[in-house]
């Protein structure tokens, strides 16, 4: 192989170690945005005298037609090319000769897969805000469809209050909402440029960093060039962000999965997101919620693997970083997935008002009565226990709140009286919880707005 | 145990069962936040008119009594108090009576609890800046007081070019920095109030929760009530936040072990932060930074722990979400550690400027040699490759750069003159590199005035 | 502090040093087992010709004396004591006088804390053994009682095919005896003694090492002293035995909370492992279960911390390694809970063999269905084919498998006959998989005989 | 798509969830062993008299040209394959036509992915022991062509007592080998056949799984079907397997890449495993050893990815688990290369006695120097203060142990006479450490015999 680092070096590497130390087929990924590096690192070489403009011009035109190439699918990778940069470098040096050999002086490829990472973050960042978006337009749609649905609310899986379906589904959106700020911060704090950097000690022609950001993109150059080619931290962070939005999702799909259950009905998953079984003729199952949820794991993981790697490596750049985009490109292509998975699901998601009516059961009420009870001016603890005393009745009497005679409510307090059975209203219940961000119709509605507003809808 | 939740319960709990699901021995350490919530709450009931102003006052007087009590450390826990929340509304029962049964109207632990943590992230994301604070004066300090010691820099541990000692230690400045932006973000982001988001289902006594927030210096109410009480969004990225951070202490520990070894001598730790053997007299290990870089797996197993124990939960509370606040805690606590040890680690460190003199080495300079070709016309890549075969050469001699004569020189390219070995400096080298960012003295001073001006100084 | 190594050292630890180093808070767990380790070692030193007969039976019994103090409890920890070994050692000094400075020779810290987790690791996984036993005896006991209640079995948590309640059941023991079986593995493994090995470079005094290990009950010492040293195997596969048997049990606390919803309604808790509401009067929630579910979150965090801790280490011990106790002692204290929580709720569970029967539903008997015509000579996937149609025809009709009309049937296949709907039969269908491991009666019987010979009962 | 499983369903599945819930680009890994299970499956169905002997032999002789085309490289996916398992029957169908529609007659892709796994596992299980074998033979030749090298031995990457070189790399073999151990219990564990579990209910056909499970070399067939279309357990194994063995193979490559320093020096690597610099001509770095480091990260990732999917999943198969094979592959990729390379580093490492030699200093027979004390009575513990104080002479002095007058030393203790000079000897030290596992020549020595019996040489 022809190493682009060869001089010194009499023999040759081990073909295995070749092939275990190039990253190539990793980072090719990256051409686009080497190529977009590097053309505005020649004319930084330029302004810096370092470059004539018409070498400037000649290495840009070059560039260009590298991009052209990989644009159209038809640049061929050589067995030599170490790295898409020494690819680039290579077939560049092919295009326009030895001026080629000019592009590199003062860079290292340190600080510029550095610099190649973080404008692919910012691209993806944007473009992973967009799928977020989508996923909350299509909560917001379908929670609005389905304004005055009830169904049970639930606190460890058992019935608690009732609540709206759209209130329920609303609860994802506010998710996302903090995942798409989360987004915003980390692509705000990764929008510094490492170019100019070097292999660890700066740059030796003057390059003008701070010209090369703005030209970037970036908000401004990096402080310290030792920090600049180790830091992995945009990585990382994207990695956490995508490992607690994967969290998220795994819970929407959880109860998605429960819900479109036999035995919940509440939903039922349009049939382009389910599968069949190769043994049991009337299987639909959920696969597309179950990936999701089981995807989780693989976000968690890729978090988990940058952390341990960039763990106690001594200062500056290490071959371990190397290590940082395969996670990196696979959060974000399993986000991409994802989050278009869960759009198509909630939008085409069939809602069951009457199953969900169905397993209303008045116990679900007992706060209700206990509230009834603190309007009559028992102390709510006092009203809690009593009110437990009246559900203990009901189980043995074998009934529903609304069906327990009065006489029995009433040994257990005077307080009772007939118009208890009216607070036992599950309607009512709802409504009663008309606070910022509760069940209620009206808040409800606030809270679609608030939505739309964030949406910029 | 007289449990708060026990009306409708005929049997005890298992004994071991008590003890497994009790919280008390961790979420102790919320008593004041707790009772902070409480006042604000009992606050909010008397405006929405639930509690008189009497009642109120009451309430918040015996509250406070409690609060002394946990200042004072004189609190006495009682076997049945199941979690801090029942050892409040236990205490405050005894004090004033069945009044005290009226503080948890339309409030459930889940929303009360949620609240409560929120507010110990901010408390803590304070402290946590301030000792954040306190390493980067360390660092600001060290660094301004060894400005002009030149030492080698590395990549892959392997010496690459000559840098200042005040720009590697400035190095994590910034990424310290980085981190105390990534607190702030999160901080701002913890800041909403969970407090009348009930079970689950929000609150039916008209609260305002608009209020309510902005008594406890939240910036605004959580917008969905189902959402409030299952939330630990604020958690994970606390801990995203302490494993990351962790990564970063872990690299300057890792570097300064290196170079306080007995082969580097670079450094020597202080007698305060070094142990000795129990069989080896003449041992002096650095334990205390052995144990910032061990503690790293502590802070990425803190954030693993909740990842999975959020991972695929059901809608709303689920008592598994109780799993949340010793990691939580323990990451704090190991933070407010090693942040504490690694500024006196820095602040009492002796430099050995010689010993980082005696292992710059002459190969050090290749990339300025090469800088010296490209300067008389050799493209860079041209000019990587000769020196190459210089280096292979110094090699074979068995001397250095500046030792290889002339004609040597010349054999492998004409460029090279005698002024050749003037090019050879190291001081030379590093000055050259004065870019933003970069090792040369003024490059530095103006990293060291954007340092200040980072911490307010 | 008067510092067992001070030695050379002239002045103090920084006093938040000495407690950031100092390990005693937690490795006073191993007293017992240090105590242990050091009268072998005495008895070594004896055998060695290092101390003379008089010598080691004071020894002996001043240590002996130590152990009775911590079985006591009145062992009293000094300010000083930095760790169990440097306690046992001051006093012993201060029962038998500078005699226990001689139990120290030749040994190291290293080689004595190695030995101690070993010894704690060989005890711990006995009990561990016993806890999964009781476990997998509640299985048994309660697969046995319910051995003919049928209920839906599962894929993708849509209803598959009917199976027994039992067979379901006893689908955990064979987990828990996997994690039986890899327990007695890495026992098997960890039984080797590293007590000898020095601080890494071996013993100068001549001690006996396999009269060492035979002592102490291992099967032989170490191979090499710095591995011995370093080595943290044991405790790693611990963590890794107690993350997999932690991801079990979290998965059949999913199933019996979903199992003891009120949808599913499937099994019903005992009151003794649930707990109410702070707020909703009704509530029975399966707190003890999500607890179960919950901690394994804990129990890979553990994994993965020390598994970060590890990475990258230099060679023999490097005090990154102290961090290795904390998560050994809260995996084993976690899963001593876990174990004997499930096995609790398994021995006190409320089985409802009618609610189970009630969610039988006719499509789980369409692979008997295919089956049928299977036996008809129709290969298996066109009758999987056509069997698709018929549930598409029933669910058209909206109604089961057998309500369907036989034209009907015959339309979509001549080879269905009246006696189709004898095949259609949940008891039949189960009776037809009797298979080693199968659902059918005589299969779960053969089960339940190997369960109980695998537990020696 | 021609879905399998299509007999239900009305339409399509979205295009996007088509290839989401696809496995085939992974799962083609498992052509063979799929193909392997097939042939098994039909002769067990022959044997159950479900097949004629004329069909089985057909369906075989399908089968293996089937196989014969992916061993050729002639198998063609077609955009319909799901998965392996339908592309092998799609493909078979092609070939032998309707038939082939019988082999799945009481097989659900359930079971059969589960054996397709083991029967994977067990192959790789394989291959995975004679790569470590292949490390070991490499550490048992170089320890042996250089086993009376000195070096410094290190704890906390302090100098502590000398050692020999060959003593410190067989450390290494000893972990590799109790990885080798734990290859084969997980193996041995892995060997239970899955086949016939069907889809969760076991088969309805009277297979014998005792004759499956032997045919395909299985210790025999599982206990409970409903757990072993769930069971991921051997892969679980599998992957803390290979993080545990990442963890050592990290820390090899840790002390390689310090030792390969400039600064210590004590080997160099061969060109083949090292790489340069695009800009400094001169570097030469440990490329291969960081990348041995660093992908620690990636099998910890992998199993943390696993454990977190396999967290609270309902019972028996969910899709979830489908993404249990990408982490499986990942992890024995890796650490196929993983292995070669460190083998190739170790065979070809160039050792430097004469550096190790240099950085032996005085300081490290400290030691030795109290155990001379010993032996003249004083107790150890003393001992190691009076050789502090000795130590701390030597610094004030600036001269080493060897070198400080006997006055001086008396001053200290009077038991220091003329010949402690003679005990002050790097190669005395060394030998007197002839314990097992000591690093005395010939405990050395031994050391190598048992390593060589360990591998069978």
């Amino acid at each position: 192989m022809a190493k682009m680092w060869g001089g010194r070096f009499e023999g040759e590497m081990d073909e295995r170690m070749w092939r275990f130390n190039a990253s190539v087929d990793v980072d090719r990924r990256l051409a686009l945005v080497d190529v977009q590096g590097s053309v505005a690192y020649a004319r930084a070489l330029g302004r810096a005298g370092v470059l004539t403009e018409e070498e400037v011009e000649e290495i840009v035109a070059g560039l260009e037609a590298v991009a052209k190439e990989f644009r159209a699918g038809t640049f061929t990778y050589q067995p030599s090319d170490e790295d898409i940069h020494t690819a680039v470098e290579r077939r560049l040096g092919e295009m326009i000769g030895p001026l080629a050999g000019k592009l590199h002086t003062g860079r290292s490829r340190n600080d510029q897969v550095a610099t190649d990472v973080r404008l692919y973050i910012l691209e993806e960042a944007a473009a992973m805000g967009r799928a977020l978006r989508e996923a909350q337009e299509a909560i917001v749609a379908v929670a609005a469809a389905h304004l005055d649905v009830l169904m049970p609310g639930y606190t460890h899986l058992q019935p608690a209050q009732p609540v709206r379906f759209s209130h329920w589904l609303l609860s994802f959106f506010w998710m996302l909402q903090r995942d798409r700020e989360r987004l915003r911060d980390l692509a705000e704090r990764a929008a510094q440029c490492p170019l100019g950097a070097g292999a660890l000690a700066g740059n030796a022609y003057g390059v003008d960093r701070e010209a090369l950001a703005e030209e970037l993109g970036f908000r401004g150059p990096t402080e310290n060039s030792m920090d600049a080619v180790s830091d992995r931290d945009a990585v990382l962070e994207m990695l956490s962000w995508g490992a607690i939005l994967g969290t998220h999702l795994s819970r929407l799909a959880e109860d998605l999965i429960l819900w479109s259950s036999a035995e919940f009905g509440f939903v039922r998953l349009d049939e382009r997101y389910t599968t069949g079984s190769s043994i049991m003729p009337q299987k639909r199952n959920p696969d597309s919620l179950e990936l999701v949820r089981g995807k989780a794991g693989r976000l968690v993981g890729n978090l988990t693997r940058l952390l341990v790697t960039t763990k106690g490596l001594p200062s500056t750049y290490d071959k371990d970083l190397q290590e940082d985009k395969e996670p990196l490109f696979d959060t974000l292509d399993t986000l991409d997935d994802l989050l278009a998975i869960v759009a198509g699901v909630i939008e085409t998601i069939e809602v069951r008002p009457e199953r969900m009516r169905a397993a209303l059961d008045d116990a679900m009420l007992a706060t209700d009565l206990a509230d009834y009870m603190v309007k009559r001016g028992i102390p709510f603890r006092e009203a809690h226990g009593l009110v437990g005393q009246v559900v203990r009745a009901c189980e043995e009497a074998g009934v529903g709140l609304r069906a327990l005679p009065l006489e029995r409510y009433r040994a257990i307090s005077p307080v009772f009286d007939e118009d208890l059975y009216s607070a036992l209203d599950f309607e009512a219940s709802v409504e009663a919880r008309d606070v910022t961000g509760g069940p209620a119709r009206t808040a409800v509605e606030a809270q679609l707005e608030k939505a739309r507003a964030a949406l910029g809808t």
